[in-house]
């Protein structure tokens, strides 16, 4: 059983800080659980354009408010507390914040914590670091 | 990309009632993601001993606080915000909220939500329903 502290971990270099957002990964590739588990908060007033080629995700929104936009349709969704999108066929979006956005997410396959967003806002499909745009 | 709103899901057959909790299935097997996302409350004053023996389990704690018990070696461990404990051995385990405890949780494999709990507190391997205890 492993027992993890968000607190903990936002102290730790399991906190990974880039382009618009912060995330705190409780459970990365190295704890065998198949997927990673993530605290992500996304800051107010960004646009994350992101395309995880290599990664399937689901996000739940905690806390704060934006939109997404669904760039294969143009669609734009509103995200609030209580509202999952998940990106199933490695979509392209763009994430809106108006406020600050918490959130849960969770990677399949597992994020190793090495990765930085690629030119095209996506992880590479393992680990090696490879230089933020 | 697949949108779903935690209200709209709670008033759906996605949302499944079980001796000790509720849990919202944000995610199931059918939407291939390769792991299943559910919002899960377990209730104040319950004794929820529970052994995964098909799947891995992570649990983040959004609200409430109560306290795990890890059977393999006695351990109790403090459940509350930002506590996030990982079933990464198919633990045997308790918990026991002292309130109404809010959780984030995913499994891999993922459920398919026709499961209940057996007279293990497992999930069976695959979708058949089982007499839940």
């Amino acid at each position: 059983m492993l027992i993890r502290n968000l607190g903990d971990i936002r102290k730790s270099d399991r906190n990974v800080r880039s382009n618009g957002w912060v995330s705190a990964r409780l459970l990365l590739k190295d704890d065998d659980m198949g997927f990673s588990f993530h605290v992500t908060t996304m800051f107010a007033g960004e646009e994350l354009k992101m395309h995880y080629q290599n990664h399937l995700e689901a996000v739940l929104v905690l806390k704060g408010t934006g939109t997404i936009e669904d760039l294969a349709t143009g669609e734009i969704h509103r995200l609030q507390p209580g509202v999952m999108y998940a990106l199933n066929d490695h979509d392209r979006h763009i994430v809106r914040p108006e406020t600050d956005i918490l959130t849960a997410c969770v990677f399949n396959p597992p994020v190793t914590g090495k990765e930085v967003h690629d030119e095209n806002g996506a992880y590479p499909a393992e680990a090696d670091l490879v230089a933020a745009d």
